[in-house]
């Protein structure tokens, strides 16, 4: 069942609506619609938003299911790093069965879309990205999922992580990822032509992480662009975090956001408080393709967060000081139509012709259905009913 | 009654142990307490910590109970500030029903301790004063309230502020407040020269609004540095904000923390993730008195926050960007016993003698308790309990 009446809605918090989706699609919006033996769910004049849309995650390291993890992890990134491999081994951690878990929760939550960065390195092999495959096949029509093969443990300090990258792209990655060239693998170059590499190989995209700050991470950003330019792959590679794009001297990151939009890089944020992050207004004044998500959480990298699209929504307009109801409006849309246009997808939006993705959230506006985040009343992917009252209705395992 | 005894706790997370609170005070804490004729309550192995403390909030200014807010406020602070005061006049906002309505929802959230900025200009005169004065004579027992006179609409600039900040002091506010005296009222000597002055004259604190960046929040800080010392008002004067102890240059910033720390300066954050912040490990390493508050919410200035000061604790974390449960403890701190220390309250704390505040909190350990920050099973003032299941027991106006 793929089509759906829900009648009595606001879409985006404006005058009440009905929304008919048929084939997983909109159909129809107006007043008064009918269609003879379709569903309808009455949205009780509930603001619909298109499906919350989670462009950076990790869903093959979660630990939800466990009990809460005592951190005690040193504060280098190689600390990080190390330890989660421990931990993986010692937990026997199941990449297929944590990804579920994590997925429904999202589902719960009004999420649609995800993009997941899967680690792949020389200790565990493909076998995390074979669970999160099995997830992706599981939960086919309830929320749709997009994997990077991603070096969590770096490429060029562990060989034998290329081959291994080079053959998740045979399994059916969806896009090669990467990790700071230069504070991580010590070899910007080397990791940069690998990767791109691999991907022009096998003609996907890349997502690479981006930690690197400063003029460090303007330095990478250069190398990237100039990649992208020789290899002409405008439009296909992405850079997550990307924290040196808020650089507070503003003639190099305007330099570098300036190149973000004129190759056509999209930015994907998480909207970390501790960190300079790339600004959405600049980023939206620019014309740069943009996207949000909600990182690992309940890892053993940090304990914050909970896989709410919704209430990363009002983290990011915290974090760019967004205080006017235009502004929220703003933030939502990078948690929704702009972040799936930053993955390519440009239909994934509330009108006629779009993806029947659609939230019931609540709230007398927009705004305070960010701020206050209440549970999700129905969830709908691509006319299916796949949560309602905070909950997917397929339970976890 | 404010004797009870509250069984099968986990203070701070650790071993379960019975919390005996007699005439308001913690009275004892151990296994199998037993109390003749005292109450009895089962905290069914929950973790108990002390009353949260929000040490920087306006309670004479939320809309709570109002419909949402569209906010469509221009960027600068005097936009805010002449917008708000327009705004009161429309709504005829009456700061006592405001601040019951504020104080019982923290108060369900287990804060058992306030320090509220009060708005004191020449539109409204004492009236929001007078209305908060009247919610902290109801709400004794229930929550402590601490007045703080604040010239929200500038001193200097607006002759015949002084004289009603004067006149406050008199009424029985407990301290005199300030705001931004270079970037707001264009004349920090005369500003801090009046507001030190009438600190003098009835022998109360201050507590200054201090949201000047950089260099210019530096040269403030020292403006006010010099009149502590010439004063002789160590341990007297609090600064709120204080954006400018996040001042990236290391030696700057540290200078201005090792002041703040030999003339005992208690510092107050709202912890906002858009800006530079003091740095809880800063402070706490230079052993400078710290607090936190949720800052006004749900008002004319901006839409976020809901006056939980363990959610207020998350924020904390995450913009220190504090990964560890050792640091996220810390945190806690900053909202619990710390921030009552920075208020001049050394007895809030969750052991022997201590303050009978206790909040009954849900979760595994401290951490997960802050990062989930579930409704609160319990809260106890004095011995009294105030709310149960996340609700005060008075019911808000």
């Amino acid at each position: 069942m793929t089509d759906l009446l829900i009648t009595n809605a606001r879409p985006m918090g404006g005058a009440k609506a009905d929304i008919l989706i048929k084939d997983g699609r909109i159909a129809d919006m107006g007043e008064n619609l009918t269609a003879d033996g379709v569903a309808v769910e009455d949205a009780g004049g509930r603001i619909a938003i298109p499906g919350l849309v989670d462009a950076h995650t990790h869903l093959d390291k979660s630990l939800l299911g466990y009990p809460w993890y005592v951190n005690t992890v040193g504060p280098r990134l190689i600390d990080k790093i190390d330890n989660e491999r421990a931990v993986k081994r010692e937990y026997g951690l199941d990449a297929h069965v944590q990804s579920m878990r994590q997925s429904l929760q999202s589902v719960g939550y009004g999420t649609t879309l995800i993009r997941t960065h899967v680690d792949i390195d020389t200790d565990q092999g493909l076998v995390a990205l074979e669970g999160v495959m099995e997830t992706r096949r599981q939960l086919a029509g309830v929320v749709e999922i997009e994997i990077v093969a991603f070096p969590q443990s770096g490429l060029m300090r562990r060989p034998g992580t290329a081959e291994l990258l080079d053959k998740a792209m045979e399994m059916g990655a969806d896009l090669v990822g990467g990790l700071d060239p230069c504070g991580m693998d010590r070899d910007p170059k080397g990791h940069l032509d690998t990767i791109f590499a691999i991907a022009d190989k096998y003609g996907k995209g890349i997502d690479i992480h981006l930690h690197e700050g400063g003029e460090l991470g303007a330095f990478s950003m250069e190398m990237i662009f100039e990649r992208i330019r020789a290899m002409g792959m405008q439009g296909k590679v992405a850079v997550s975090h990307a924290f040196c794009l808020g650089l507070p001297d503003w003639n190099v990151s305007q330099a570098l956001i300036a190149t973000c939009a004129e190759l056509d890089v999209p930015i994907f944020t998480t909207a970390p408080p501790s960190r300079e992050v790339p600004s959405l207004k600049r980023l939206h004044a620019a014309g740069v393709r943009f996207g949000a998500g909600v990182d690992g959480f309940r890892d053993t990298w940090g304990p914050y967060g909970n896989g709410d699209m919704l209430e990363r929504a009002m983290l990011l307009g915290m974090k760019n000081n967004l205080r006017r109801d235009d502004e929220l409006a703003m933030a939502l849309d990078v948690c929704t139509t702009g972040g799936a246009l930053a993955m390519d997808r440009p239909a994934h939006a509330l009108e006629v012709g779009g993806r029947g993705d659609v939230v019931l959230v609540e709230g007398e506006s927009v705004g305070e259905a960010i701020v206050t985040h209440q549970p999700r009343k129905l969830v709908v992917t691509a006319g299916n009913i796949v949560a309602r009252d905070g909950a997917s209705l397929r339970a976890r395992p």
